[in-house]
């Protein structure tokens, strides 16, 4: 997976346990991290965090490769990798700053809902012309 | 302290550390789990719950007295020692079940606040009658 | 997805989140607390407690059915779907207690390791041999 | 409480609960965070990290003053209000980044121990030096 944004992320204490490495349930928070932030970045979280746009996560998973430890930065990579109907999905890859080391992969599945009904409702335009512009642009970023 | 309600949990992983043990702040959740239960059993968390009896923590404050480790049951002791115009002020102690050895220690003080201004407001006399009544009774359950 | 083992876990204040639902990330712990919980229950956990028998989690997912809310109580479904050369696969459940209501899915796998060189090793003969005991067994307890 | 160093810190949705707001326990972590970033600042997270230079949160304590919320981000304040024979006490103080609003203060006691044996030890020699030299400095950077 190449994707245009990344952001990093340092490991806490408090996200580590007692076999010394990052606790494997981390990882969704630090994909959500990752999520919000490139969000911000399009300008699409505002909307979100007002409780006028709202959705779920309805799936997420995540691969472990290697362990990650206290203190370490890790790179989080996000994108899009397809819009539907009512749904959004995500692909993550987390590597480790310091020798680009892959640490975890991951994909989460979200379905905008209505704030009042909480039923499924359209990805709004704004969001969908936001996300494609950025996504199917030339990869000259970070790629 | 000796206090007649207790509640048990278990470790879990998450709440360990790179160092071995419980993350200090973890103790803060075990203490506010303990105090929920005990709202519970006084038959005081219902209008909390709904939304109708609302209080926020304005002071917490924990010595950690022993390390805890994955998968060690704590026994989380609670009391509230004061009842003021507006705040409840409860004290925890933790110990480890297996030898009783003392974990840490621990208080918070909540204020009660109207759910629409958020501004302080007085302890509901419900909430008042039913701690006193549990408080002052003679401490013949689990003192 | 019938299983013969649950557990129950009563949903914590830090768990949720401001959107008022818990948290998606907690249900990697409900399930880990409930695989341990397995583990215990068939006399498995003891030597994972004391680094004799370590395992890592090399994937991790979760389907979101419906919302839940601060102090309710799940039920976490929890069985081995399938024992490899040196992986487990578990499958998760997670149930309202109150009404049945299904919350979430989900499955983990996990990979035997060496606890000096943190390679993959083979599943212990007792591992393997106590879960299927009871897996195979006729389902007559909780099914 | 003036303080010549500060980290910011943008609030997780999973650090929110479903009163809307930062969730109290969260505060130790930020303080932690926000101390080892000071440690680090100074040359002296290396040996904690490689587990030469071992300490243990023997207090915390926090007051809050005002809610936080999803995504805003907090200035963590921190400076060491003393050192003694085998301890170190730190002072927080947590504002938001828009408006310099005071949300939270606190403080923590943090005792060296030997990494072999966990009895306390003196505060090593390097470490007090290192504090000394920059906070009684002239408060030139961002008192």
């Amino acid at each position: 997976m190449s994707a245009k944004f990344s952001t990093e992320i340092r490991v806490r204490l408090p996200e580590t346990d007692s076999l010394g490495v990052v606790y494997h349930g981390c990882f969704l928070t630090y994909f959500d991290v990752a999520r919000m932030d490139y969000l911000r970045s399009l300008g699409l979280l505002e909307k979100f965090r007002r409780g006028e746009s709202l959705n779920l996560v309805v799936h997420a998973s995540a691969d472990f490769r290697s362990p990650a430890r206290f203190d370490e930065v890790l790179v989080v990579h996000v994108r899009v990798r397809r819009i539907g109907d009512t749904s959004v999905h995500f692909d993550f890859r987390v590597t480790l700053k310091a020798d680009g080391r892959l640490v975890a992969e991951g994909r989460s599945v979200h379905t905008f809902i209505d704030s009042a009904t909480w039923e499924p409702r359209r990805v709004p335009e704004d969001f969908r012309a936001a996300v494609l512009a950025f996504e199917v642009s030339p990869l000259d970023e970070k790629a």
